[in-house]
């Protein structure tokens, strides 16, 4: 993700501040610091150590704190803020258990690269050696899913590790920064804000890779593309889309990808099949695969006996830009070494084209086509209906254009928080959330945080009443479930009520069981401003 | 925590196991080690990488899977069904980001040290250096809230590793043991079985000690004992009664305890106050506190130029018996070097006596008031109720007798869990869950559970529709909070429906808001077996 630009833009913010009357808290100048540095959301859920960082809320309105119920939301919906805008929001949680919640959904985010500032109260100083409860080694927890640790060692450098951390967030692809801050930091007095840090830009590709690949495409019996990324999104997926009309190569995206411009008009890119039989036939036809942003295909879990390496044996595999690297400039070197014209055609774009309305019995097949049809032009979908997928595999493409969110590190959980943050980050475009019963319940309280910031989001559940997807991946690794086993796997006794659920948590919703009603209840919900939860009720 | 004589009596029913007609795989050999060395129950949250383990429950029937939607309901009703049984529950979650979710819940059972086994699915081996999206260090993951930490190498060793998790997990006062299994070591074919292993006992007090306590409980001015662990119920909290009633010294049990005896016919034993003021207040009047199965009394927080110390200066503290000494033979050390008499008196310890039933709008006393009036005999009482206290520091203590468990690591969002697990270890008592509409928004999937297995729960939510403990502890740090602060503080917008979201998830509820529908609905909720909540409205 290419933050420096919009950093850049937001630094100029920082002269926005008016100087404080008396001094300022540690926690005053952490604020200050963030928002200079162009963080300007919170979510939060905070306890007794950060009361400090929230009531400095009041004295640093540039920062907007958001509520969330569970630490697992605030993580998903930075992740979602983050994907969308390109730059950091912050997240503010309680001592090593509150970070802990978080956890989750900040390791999805660390394998999108998303930039995320995680702050993390911690007891002050002095009160550590006495191993009170709520003691944990924070820095241990925080760093599996962080790329940056530190603990502020005082109110004279906190703000300086927040400006580094915000650097650090934003820096290369993009990454989690956890500042870990004593409660005696936030409340003594400190010397006021840090000037912003330039984050490192991601690495500029060699030209002589750069004439490689485009060596090997032009060399190529048949060539694909597999994007992850800045490739899939803006200029980047522009740019792969001239690549691929010049030179014929096939292009992918990775299954889980983090964000991936879709729709009428948009350059087809394939979603890469999940299974890794079905991946490995999409990929067997090809002699040369370019890697853009990403890492060769490997399949989601091993299976007994199956490789877990996807390329067809004998495929040469050329790595255009690593992750870290400059993806966009990479892809539009590569454009122009081949000399690909710099207006593209209409060849290789999707069109609109979605199959009629369906009728009776709802299943997720008929949902996905209502979906498509009713899509608005600009949407961001959140995805994380598992096997519900046929807008997302099927008929979504050529709907509408609209941006698509995966669960980029596989963790379940993800889809209500991360359409949270992107109704946070794009007030103007219309969210929706496509979740299954299973996935919906690790986050649900995310639906609270949607009703109480009146956030733009429209949920459907997919609601079959088991883990299917581990029904499916039951037989995969080559085993049956008798009635005990089957019992850990099923959601059926009893029943999850949805609409309940979320009207409990002040989100409108409604339970649906025909295509009919599913049309009429979506149409209503997108035509409206504001959250809304419709249960399908599909086998 | 003593867990030697369960798990050397569970032990023999190692000998149950019929022989298996093929090689069992390694997952069935891991689950026959642990129905073998006594652990019963696996409270889990799967995925693919754990189906072998899934398929096993079909072939080891000994082992009880419950399904939980949420790993933090699976490691709080492990840490819930420990603390009753003394001997460990497992819990089997999903890789990285399942033990993630779970670690909140952890932290506090392992500051309850109480046994756990977890077992946590990897990828296959061979899969792990392809960095595919769920892989995540797991190890560093866990370390944090385990004294235990092992990845299997081979279907070999694995049922040897599960025999010494179970050991590990109750050595000493407990903790928790977790063992990192990747999927191919799950599937391949094993041995078999292997025998327990006995766990280190906690370490015996020397008789040196005891006599050094022993003097200065005879010497003391005043006298106060801290106890905590196996010091609370059972043979400990009868012999530390003893010890009050022949020493005169004042009895107090850590304001988190895990788990704590009281009710009428139980030995009087003070909870210490949660704020640092009101413990150092308790505390001021002795010139000796003797400390068992503990630490000595510090503040939950630290507070700006307040002490974290609790005692007194001047105060002589004595540690008879540190928490991984045996707890209870030290205290039946003391009471025979104190010449204590065997058979205690009725002096020093509750009698039944509860206020009148209230009438008219519902607040937190009168809620207290009326579950004290309520209360079974031997029912077990799990408190988050955070600020809505009456019951647990007020009128609970001369109640029917009862059990109550506390949230010992200060990590919001146990008391649902930990009820379901304590109402899985004792389905003949009747479990009762104190909640504040807060910290039960944390976990409150564990409803779900509570249905699915008709557990024997009544909750009671507390509905102040705030954070209420921070407002309060807002002051006490010395801040105020204006409109934006206070907006992360409160959650009247939107207010929680708490019974939707309960029908939602199958437990029947009411609303209540009057002391006498409050009444009615908890005795009515009380005479019938299986879940049910009640919101009870507060200011």
């Amino acid at each position: 993700m290419n933050v420096r630009a919009e950093m850049k833009r937001s630094g100029a913010r920082a002269s926005d501040k008016t100087p404080a009357a008396k001094p300022q808290t540690g926690a005053e100048s952490l604020l200050g610091t963030l928002v200079g540095a162009g963080v300007e959301v919170c979510f939060t859920n905070p306890g007794t150590s950060e009361m400090h960082f929230v009531t400095a809320l009041d004295t640093v309105p540039q920062m907007r704190g958001i509520l969330t119920l569970f630490e697992g939301v605030a993580s998903g919906a930075a992740d979602g803020y983050g994907r969308m805008t390109g730059k950091p929001a912050s997240t503010l949680l309680h001592l090593g258990p509150g970070l802990g919640n978080a956890i989750a959904n900040f390791h999805n985010a660390r394998k999108a690269r998303t930039p995320i500032v995680n702050i993390v109260g911690e007891h002050a100083t002095t009160h550590l050696a006495y191993d009170a409860p709520l003691t944990a080694d924070i820095e241990a927890i925080a760093r599996p899913v962080s790329r940056w640790v530190r603990t502020s060692q005082s109110t004279g450098t906190v703000a300086h590790d927040a400006a580094e951390a915000v650097a650090a967030a934003s820096s290369l692809s993009g990454g989690i920064a956890t500042l870990i801050v004593p409660a005696d930091i936030s409340w003594d007095p400190s010397t006021g804000p840090a000037a912003p840090i330039a984050p490192v830009p991601p690495r500029r590709v060699e030209a002589a890779i750069v004439d490689g690949v485009a060596r090997a495409l032009k060399g190529a019996r048949k060539a694909a593309i597999l994007g992850r990324g800045p490739a899939l999104h803006g200029v980047g997926l522009e740019t792969l889309g001239r690549i691929a009309a010049k030179t014929g190569a096939v292009l992918f995206g990775d299954t889980f990808a983090p964000r991936m411009e879709r729709g009428a008009g948009r350059p087809v890119v394939q979603r890469m099949p999940y299974f890794a039989e079905d991946a490995a036939a999409a990929l067997a036809v090809f002699d040369v695969l370019v890697i853009v942003g990403t890492a060769p295909p490997v399949s989601f879990f091993a299976y007994p006996g199956k490789p877990s390496f996807l390329a067809a044996p004998g495929c040469a595999i050329h790595t255009l830009a690593s992750p870290d690297e400059d993806v966009v400039a990479a892809l539009t070197d590569l454009a122009d070494a081949l000399g690909a014209p710099r207006k593209a055609g209409k060849a290789g774009r999707y069109e609109l084209a979605v199959p009629g309305m369906p009728t009776g019995s709802l299943d997720q097949a008929k949902v996905g086509t209502i979906v498509a049809r009713l899509l608005p032009e600009g949407a961001i979908v959140s995805d994380e209906c598992i096997t519900s997928g046929a807008f997302t595999n099927e008929v979504g493409a050529s709907a509408a254009p609209h941006d698509i969110l995966w669960i980029s590190g596989g963790s379940i959980g993800i889809g209500l928080p991360l359409a949270t943050g992107t109704a946070v980050a794009c007030p103007d475009r219309k969210c929706l959330c496509l979740e299954g019963d299973g996935s919906g319940m690790y986050t649900l309280q995310a639906l609270w945080t949607q009703a109480r910031e009146r956030l733009d989001v429209v949920t459907v559940i997919f609601a079959n009443r088991s883990y299917k997807i581990l029904h499916v991946e039951l037989g995969r690794v080559g085993v049956t479930a008798r009635e005990r086993a089957g019992r850990v796997l099923d959601m059926d006794d009893p029943m999850l009520d949805w609409v309940k659920m979320s009207e409990g948590m002040g989100v409108p919703a409604r339970r649906v069981d025909t295509a009919e009603d599913f049309a009429d209840v979506l149409k209503a919900a997108l035509a409206q401003k504001g959250p809304f939860l419709i249960e399908a009720v599909i086998p």
